[in-house]
């Protein structure tokens, strides 16, 4: 499919927001929101690296959105816009790019992230798709990764590892999936951004940033990030039926990677008013730790022994 | 090279921007000029379909910049910063990233355009690059590329066909390039992004857009976008000392892309003073033909006849 008809037969009508000009023009013309700041971020998937060569197209246009939205989640941000960058190879023929620009044009839909411009390539041996993720949030209020203090409590939204027993599951399907490995497999192929959460935060907690790699080495980030130590209480990670029905060890759970959780800390007794917050989003959040003086992660046992870990996460 | 460390050591040095936050946090923060509209675009490169393999990486880092500022410049827009997404093979070794860093810290701060924030990922078969560039420019004041009307006058900034020359050059370079080659070869490696001038013709320029696949196509693109006929002299189409020199056929030039240089139309009487701009930002410009009611490209040959093209540029 030539790149002109591409943009004019299937992502010029879902680039429908005045700011894309139609895609017709050299660049998207964007006016902001009076006296906000702009956060901005960019993600790449490649497949076989970042989805697998088999995953439906709509996930994979979801789950680039998806990763790119959870870095402006992180920081408290809304969304305004996203730019496409499409690197195509010839396996992605018509069929594929129809459902997959379907998929975008729902997932930019679904969280307010209108398709404002971009570009596409072809002739690439595989599949890499790039995302740039415009938001915006108030002033000075963007939640740091390095705030976290001694004495502030550590949480994570939802559940954690799900992701990842999803793309081990998803890696060597079984023939017919029950309900449990379903629900893992749609947590690898469509995570979900807690854009509601993150922008509910801002103000309550004092660091924030999306699991991508996996909850220790993400911890062990905003500690490195803040000058303190991370406390984390293994037993007290959350954990979904579907993980415990395919008999998943907790540890396993939080050294996977791609949950899109977010890992934040507050300080010390606001567990209410995170609670509050969690029912009002509709998204659950657990305390899993304790922020004290020091560096690096500790990692206490369900008999409050400490865990020494030879592997924390993903690391690139 | 681990991501961490190519972050860490390479990108993170010249990232010195605040809004980067020393690229350790989820996305970039930036506070953005009041009042201002903001102009967003995304162009890729790949190894091989934008560059050559053997181009020094510097110059590849300069291009990825100089393509999409050369955008920003399309529209009259002042660069804000960028976003880098970085996909590697096994090819871009510690030395090959080392020389494009430093090459994308020079760009960057030529340009005025700071690295704010990206990703890089691994195990692709060629490089491909991506680059996200964030301008500003005056509300409502960014220039369109549908703007050209019956009566108009058609300028283009710089020399017409010589990246295309020097991509044939390159292709099968000379053992010792004389100096005309070396600059051909130059304007193929390291386009000049028309910063100044573009943001000059905010208010002066009807219909403006940048030069990528060819003269003629990107003349053709404009007339269709604003519903108008585009006449080009081909004998005033300016050509470089260099071009001259390899004996190269004009059409052949103004069919050429990669030039990255400025094509715009003005109301008729304006000459004096876009000579006047031109000269102001040190870059030529030359009126190359008029905008007439219809539809299409008409080119007009040396003796005043019409010529008729199979192909008028680079068709993705």
């Amino acid at each position: 499919m030539k790149e002109r008809a591409l943009i004019a037969r299937l992502l010029a009508p879902i680039a429908t927001h005045p700011a894309a000009r139609g895609l017709l023009d050299d660049a998207a013309v964007l006016t902001p929101p009076l006296g906000r700041d702009l956060v901005l971020t960019h993600d790449m998937l490649a497949e076989g690296v970042h989805y697998l060569p088999g995953d439906p197209p709509g996930d994979v246009a979801h789950k680039l959105l998806a990763v790119n939205l959870s870095d402006l989640a992180a920081m408290g941000a809304r969304p305004l816009g996203v730019l496409l960058g499409l690197g195509l190879s010839t396996r992605e023929d018509e069929t594929w790019l129809a459902a997959f620009t379907r998929g975008l044009g729902e997932a930019c839909a679904r969280w307010g992230a209108p398709l404002l411009g971009g570009d596409t390539i072809a002739g690439l041996e595989r599949a890499v798709l790039g995302l740039t993720a415009i938001g915006q949030v108030a002033p000075g209020a963007a939640l740091p990764r390095g705030g976290a203090r001694p004495g502030d409590e550590i949480w994570v939204s939802g559940n954690i590892g799900d992701a990842g027993l999803g793309l081990v599951i998803a890696r060597a399907p079984p023939l017919k999936p029950d309900a449990h490995q379903a629900r893992l497999i749609e947590a690898y192929r469509r995570p979900e951004p807690r854009l509601a959460l993150g922008q509910a935060l801002v103000g309550v907690a004092s660091a924030c940033m999306d699991v991508s790699d996996g909850l220790l080495i993400d911890a062990e980030r905003i500690g490195a990030a803040s000058g303190v130590r991370m406390t984390v209480r293994l037993g007290d990670v959350p954990i979904s039926r579907a993980a415990e029905a395919a008999g998943a060890d907790r540890l396993a759970l939080a050294t996977g990677g791609d949950d899109y959780e977010l890992l934040f800390t507050t300080g010390a007794g606001r567990g209410g008013e995170v609670a509050a917050i969690g029912r009002r989003v509709g998204v659950r959040v657990t305390r899993v730790g304790a922020v004290e003086m020091g560096a690096g992660l500790t990692m206490i046992g369900a008999g409050g022994d400490v865990i020494m870990l030879a592997r924390l996460g993903w690391e690139h």
